[in-house]
């Protein structure tokens, strides 16, 4: 079976995920589904107009710490972003856009190291050009296929799928019906791809 | 090193941690301090006058089924109950005043299986002394010292230490000034406590 990984690019936890999902989901034979979602509406919903870890400052003060544990164990660079959350919009639909292009994963990691080990404005054009660049394509053409109307609608549509399955924060995986929530699920979640259903 | 066990027994994720953090302690050679606290106070101050799994409807579906996938690959029993949050004000005052009593891991436990595992009320007396009678000592005498003056007070300021601590959630452990927040960070914490300090 396959995995769906709902990403959203601002999302702290989605970064350690992002960057071993594609080894783990190897390891068991799992393919992998990209759905990028916009969180932020989902936290409207709920009445938040920021980040629940800045809204809350005792949960915030300790997600810091716990993501630089977690990558450390995880080795990965972690550098705590100057700007949180950051507005990963346009990421999100080059995303949505070429969610089947084989250059994709590679440009997923990029926008997550930019933003989480090197500190980065991703809502930048030029950021986003240069994650582009290195996935070898023609990155204007990508951009502006990103923006078309057409898709600016699909991202919308997609954040509405995302909370009819019950989505409430990212990363989060779905494998079929059954949902996963947390970096601490993703090998949870690849099982339960991994294992045929009875 | 030892381990500060936080608990609040209206707290779903601390019924899996409660009936699991002994054999793992011992298996490092940590000890184990237990803390009750009161999480309804903290999610007072957050500005939250019930669970947030209450609050936030999709974030509380996802927990139940969450729950069931947890004990169940934990091997344990486990029934959503007809009341939630339940008020474990009783059975935390208790914690408090007999915290080093060699039958408190036991109580503990059967209050977290009347609450999770039986669906009976443990904000009432008669449960407390059903949880207490099996832990072997003179019941009505425990609860009477549980209920003093002096004791409620203790119970309070225990809650103003989580709070200065940074607690926000249960169950949380603390390992000297280390917060892990979860039962997913169980294993971790107590990795923590069996490190030397460098």
């Amino acid at each position: 079976m396959r995995i769906e990984f709902w990403l959203e690019f601002g999302s702290t936890y989605s970064y350690p995920a992002a960057m071993r999902i594609e080894s783990l989901a190897a390891e068991k034979g799992v393919a992998i589904v990209w759905r990028a979602f916009l969180l932020g509406a989902i936290f409207n919903d709920q009445g938040w107009n920021d980040s629940p870890f800045n809204i809350y400052p005792s949960k915030g003060a300790y997600m810091w710490r716990d993501m630089e544990r977690v990558c450390a164990a995880q080795g990965i660079p972690f550098q705590r972003p100057s700007v949180f959350p950051r507005n990963g919009l346009l990421a999100s639909r080059i995303v949505c856009r070429y969610a089947d292009a084989a250059w994709l994963p590679d440009f997923i990691r990029r926008v997550y190291q930019a933003n989480f080990a090197e500190d980065r404005d991703i809502s930048s054009r030029e950021v986003i050009l240069d994650c582009l660049g290195s996935a070898g394509e023609s990155a204007t053409n990508i951009i502006q296929e990103a923006e078309s109307a057409e898709n600016k609608l699909l991202l919308r549509k997609q954040t509405d799928i995302a909370r009819q399955k019950g989505l409430f924060g990212a990363p989060s995986f779905l494998v079929g019906d059954e949902l996963f929530w947390g970096n601490d699920r993703l090998e949870d979640a690849i099982n339960w791809a991994a294992t045929p259903a009875t």
